[in-house]
């Protein structure tokens, strides 16, 4: 296994109990041995859910149930297995799905329509769905409320550090809490959710209510992040609320009881999608990336994306080079209006060009030494009305090559 | 230097006289010490012009003027210059483009309006342009008719070879030359021309028909190559025609007498094309990828330029690993139409996956011969309509980290 990622937090955080919710973690052997790839999470039947997929045209078999499944609005269970993607496994995919949740229907007492399920790994690959159900009865007798860890653990593929987030609301008057897991770390590339993330929360939310906020919260953080500008075939974000809080039922999106929870998942998305890019293959330095002065909100974020895929840029970065004319380059194709003699760069807070050139007397030192940090900050307005957008990319470095020219090996 | 890509031709192809063409190189010491680093060409009075340029909106200084100069239909001078591209260099860049054109319409005894210019390199620094300047006057006096060697050579960057071409066709029973020169060989993506190509021919064919065939043979050769995405602020292709070979001037872009000149030209473009993607920055293999079955010809362009620029397949294609699972991620986001249960793809010939997944009693082992080799084949069918392209690119190696995290050193 790769190293732990140096942009990793010092430990993984403490997640609380979420009334409704229990884990548990397995290794089903499907594709690695010696670790856990099987996550079976029972919820109360009162759970309602919300959920974003893959933009590809090509989705895999459980991307597919789980948008057919979204529409009764209900969860009671979700199977996540981790090595085996069942993506691009034709009728043979279909049929596993089919088994795998039938099988955790009768384990947790439900109908199949009620439970969800992610397959993360290898693509093309018949999913060896026998060894899953097989594997599902003594999972269900580990079910536990406090397994976050290895849940977060039993999902991963290439990734080298667990992510989980944790975040706390009011809801008139009653505390609610949000617990959420995800893992990366190739194919990462906006307009998706992430490879796979689910966040749980005890509150009490209609199900379409849910769907918002989990769409609105992932523009401003899933779909502003990127490791490599590809997208995979099972991008999986799911929201479910047990409802055991006790809150009132919060049946309209404007519901003013919901701002604090909205700031809070907002939040949460944000640092679990972060918690991915730092995991981002071969990942060296974190970088945000803030757009001003763009057409509007969508223009700054095509223009940061474009900064952010660029390999170029992220090569510079890795090489701690202070390379602004790359970003030029960037804005430069991202197809946006820019004002090419108004435009204006930051590295690290320090202004590198304005005017369309370089600042007087521009001084590299403040900005090298940035550069040699773990945390990189790119700064670029393009100087046409007021459109803002931040995004979130990690450099590209030889890591990278070695982790994917050497996957299946 | 990085070492001369192992997909490099044999040798620089040899390039005959075109008549009313003279070219020479020179040292002006812009930015690289001890080689050549810049070009004059002299092109006869009656000489037509075409040109295409890169779409970035941050297109730098010569780009802008060449664009402007086109109008006029007629050309009498080129200079080109390596090591500063004169990008993002604000009001400094266009007066050192109107020093430079002033020069060399000095030296050539022409218009200012009649030289084209074309810089390449760093972007952001102001160009040292009375190097340049002073060193004309000596290239007038080296021009010479079979430099085309040494032409290629004084425009390279990292470029590990230079890169020529030629060809014949005959226009009513007269017979015309065409020669090439490009030079690469990063931020090479579609939807501009190359970094720099220039094609001169003797035939006598009026700008806005010349124009018309640049366009439609850029269309089918640089605007299908990719090496990383990323688009230059200088990409410049401009096709010359000097009227010296005595033809009728071709007036139409019907005339058929222009189809055996077209399809010379085109496969000119490809090869030269093909040439740049060969010495893309740390190019180990070069890959072919040939998409059927989309729902038109910009559909399966764009299937296949999401498929040459993915950097999963490419690291992949770079572990020689027949990783077909990657493709079909990459078919999945290229956001075109295509049927995952009819989806097809080949390697080196081979049958891999059909009908939506793995051929039956798929043998990997011919496949993983071909994967050995320098030459990569792909092929996808998506099953949609009868759309087809053909995209040029290069693997994705520890190459390419290590050129561009180290350029500007």
């Amino acid at each position: 296994m790769t190293a732990r990622s140096p942009l990793a937090p010092e430990k993984f955080p403490d997640l609380p109990v979420i009334a409704g919710i229990r884990l548990a973690a397995g290794e089903a052997g499907v594709h690695y041995q010696g670790r856990t790839d099987l996550l079976l999470v029972e919820m109360a039947p009162e759970t309602t859910v919300a959920g974003v997929f893959t933009r590809s045209l090509t989705a895999s078999a459980p991307v597919d149930w789980c948008r057919r499944a979204l529409v009764g609005g209900g969860a009671q269970g979700l199977v996540v297995n981790s090595g085996n993607s069942n993506a691009f496994t034709g009728k043979l995919g279909v049929a596993s799905v089919d088994r795998i949740v039938e099988a955790a229907a009768d384990v947790l007492s439900c109908r199949p329509s009620r439970i969800f399920t992610a397959s993360t790994g290898v693509i093309g690959e018949p999913l060896a769905d026998d060894k899953i159900t097989a594997a599902l009865p003594g999972l269900q007798s580990d079910l536990a409320a406090d397994s976050w860890e290895d849940a977060a653990r039993a999902i991963m593929t290439t990734d080298t550090f667990p992510k989980g987030a944790s975040a706390s609301a009011d809801i008139g008057g009653h505390t609610v809490l949000i617990n959420g897991i995800a893992k990366g770390s190739g194919m990462i590339a906006p307009d998706m959710a992430t490879m796979l993330a689910f966040v749980f929360t005890d509150a009490a939310i209609a199900a379409p209510v849910l769907q918002q906020l989990l769409s609105d919260g992932t523009a401003k953080s899933f779909n502003c992040i990127t490791v490599d500008s590809d997208t995979s075939t099972s991008d999986t974000l799911m929201l479910f609320a047990t409802g055991a809080a006790g809150n009132d039922l919060i049946c309209s999106v404007d519901d003013p009881r919901l701002a604090g929870f909205r700031s809070q998942l907002d939040a949460l998305l944000i640092d679990l999608a972060g918690q991915v890019v730092r995991d981002g293959e071969g990942a060296r330095k974190f970088i945000t990336v803030t757009v001003s002065g763009a057409e509007d909100d969508g223009a700054a974020r095509r223009i940061g994306l474009s900064i952010a895929n660029s390999p170029l840029v992220k090569t510079a970065i890795a090489g701690e080079d202070a390379n602004w004319g790359r970003i030029v380059m960037a804005v430069g194709k991202a197809g946006e209006r820019a004002d090419r003699d108004r435009l204006a760069i930051r590295i690290g807070g320090v202004d590198v060009a304005a005017d369309g050139m370089v600042v007087k007397g521009y001084d590299e030192k403040p900005v090298a030494e940035h550069m040699r940090g773990l945390e990189i900050e790119i700064g670029v307005d393009v100087g046409i009305a007021g459109g803002t957008a931040t995004v979130w990319t990690c450099d590209l470095t030889h890591g990278y090559i070695t982790i994917n020219a050497d996957y299946r090996s």
